[in-house]
């Protein structure tokens, strides 16, 4: 069976083992932007659109989105997550919905993945709920923010 | 039991009704930019990174992804998807991934969905294969690129 | 092969054939009733729980739960589905939260148990978001209100 | 990135952060109850019914969708669940299937929503085998029997 | 945006288009083999193992991972399924149980896979139920036996 | 309440309570090989299929299939897993594609059905990509290498 102690060396995808990792408490933010026309922003402003309220619909999407994180990226874990929280905020100077998605873990490996696809679900949810309206919605700028925890230590975007 | 004829009017989520819709061909492209270091588009370009091989696995990663937005998105009907095809391309000249992606279906409603959920999904698994040599990635532009078939007609967006 | 050709008498799970049954429109509707005390009564009228609106989360758990029929229950089909919509009522008299569930397909077969479902998964997410307050909630009466459709014709509940 | 350090008070949906919590060993007793017909009930108790035999296809589809919990229900996490127990009964006397759904874990929160998941996928399958025969069919007293381990400590049903 | 209309040449995964193909009725039978120990063969004609009844479980299990062939094989696409049926004998001779699937539709494609992940789904749940007493059990000759329906025929295999 | 500490001692689907047994690293190996036909073979090796590179695209499926184990697998645990390995190669002796599984955690109980399934789903992929070529493939020998870790010790297969 010594051929399964050859290494992966040739390209092919390949999951890291944790199993020697450390437990540690971990969390990640993440941001994604939804640039909006002025009729669309107004709409979701004033909760008018047709599919109901953008808000809490894509909060909830993206939490539970959040959680499918290990089904949905080839090689990530299906590590225990402590929290997930979403939040949106409407920028009236840029027409835009902005979406902060927070992600904490104990775990062996980081939760950057899960913040991240909280935040692109999210996104995805809001692009969903106003497209009748308008089909030239843009997410934008889905970006790791800050992380904390484990071996490769701290991290904050530069802005 | 008339309480349920009472339509949603407080703006609670609400699933379009797509009974009497007429069943069509219907596609979708949408598109996603993944932006990256110098360094890490060369580690990319030459599949010198650890987790393997970033762009076969981003693809496929796309197309389950695709056959899952009805699963992500809360109010997206569970369509039958004749196809869903995402491609990948590396653009020197603005060290990105470039992705392209493709639905089609025959049925009452439109596609759009699919393929923006495929090529985001391909996004946040090139981030993934990524992430350990450069934490400062960004998915930019998340859009629709046309649409065809349906009551809406035909969609190209401005450039 | 005539072993396949067998049928199966011996009491084992047997999915129904629908193959040669017409695609119709139906539709169903169906009801759940979640009793909770008068303090937890007060606290979901006035959006006062910890985890947040009991009513908007539930509705889009039950919708998306609706849409995970066929992976629940082991013998459904993977019906298109056209709409499913849940409205959750305050009943005061009752101390109870009411759920309205109702989905439509034209299909082969019918839509009951994606009512069902929904309505289930709803009440099961009224009580998720209210445990911390009282764990004596009950769901009742989850129950097929009507059926429209196939072969088997209407039925409405006797009240 | 102090946006996300408010707190949400605005009666979103909002998942318990568990990370401080402690791992203790959890239980939970659920209890269903099926209410048929006279003729239904004959027929479940002697096997005769054309989807087959309701009692282990239903205990099967209720320890798996126990395990589905954290992708069913918004806000709950994806806690490694030690055992899920389903066990259901005739009760002669009143006509009804008797679900009894037991889960295990140790973990940094409970397991109730667990098991009453299990009950009412459990519930619910009885009813999809028996469909065909009588639609009037209740789903009566979803509810928890008792719990043990936690901060909140153990509770049992008052009868 | 002709970069769509680039087809696939380079070896990447492709997932057919199935649009213009026409819906037409189609089945497929697999099998699959599961080779024991003489203890294991008593056991399990006796129903005498700690995890249950193989029969019945993997039969459940096997008709369950059918229905989720488009989530698990990257090209298939989410046809309806109109039955998958799963039957297991004991083979006395052999020491082995025997493990037929079959599977239906009206769709654009065809059923294969379907059948076949049912039987693989069904052979990996009596390895599970059974790998407590004995670790050497073979899952041998997972196979399509025929197939009906479509472009390229009828197929039944040489044996 | 002690109806349910009633053992079940009929026989019925029964998941082993792992809650008091030691978290230890545990690992498995299992094997599965895809016989196919001169002219398969030749394009397989050659990247010559419609529907892609077959190596790649059922190394990825045999990765997320593993960790599908437990929605998969009724009585199976939803263990945290540290890594999932999959390797193809090519035997041109056997005109087959040979699939080594590796499967790792440190958990209660043992990961040999999640190398098991990620054999089988990547074998099942195989077929897939291949079956337009040539429906005579067959997939042979699924079985576990080897184990580690756990109280019933370390086991290798005869040869």
């Amino acid at each position: 069976m010594n051929k399964l102690t050859h290494l992966n060396k040739d390209g092919q995808a390949n999951m890291v083992d944790v199993s020697g990792k450390d437990i540690t408490l971990r969390t990640a933010e993440a941001f994604a932007e939804v640039s909006v026309s002025d009729e669309l922003f107004y709409k979701i402003r004033n909760n008018e659109l047709e599919k109901g309220d953008v808000l809490s619909t894509a909060k909830i999407a993206g939490i539970q989105g959040g959680k499918k994180t290990s089904e949905l990226i080839p090689l990530c874990h299906n590590i225990f997550i402590s929290k997930i929280d979403v939040r949106l905020e409407l920028n009236e100077e840029k027409n835009s919905v902005e979406i902060y998605s927070f992600a904490k873990t104990n775990s062996v490996t980081g939760i950057e993945m899960e913040a991240l696809t909280a935040a692109a679900i999210t996104a995805l949810t809001v692009y969903d709920m106003c497209k009748a309206v308008d089909k030239s919605i843009v997410i934008k700028e889905v970006k790791l923010i800050s992380k904390t925890g484990g071996k490769s230590g701290n991290y904050t975007i530069d802005n």
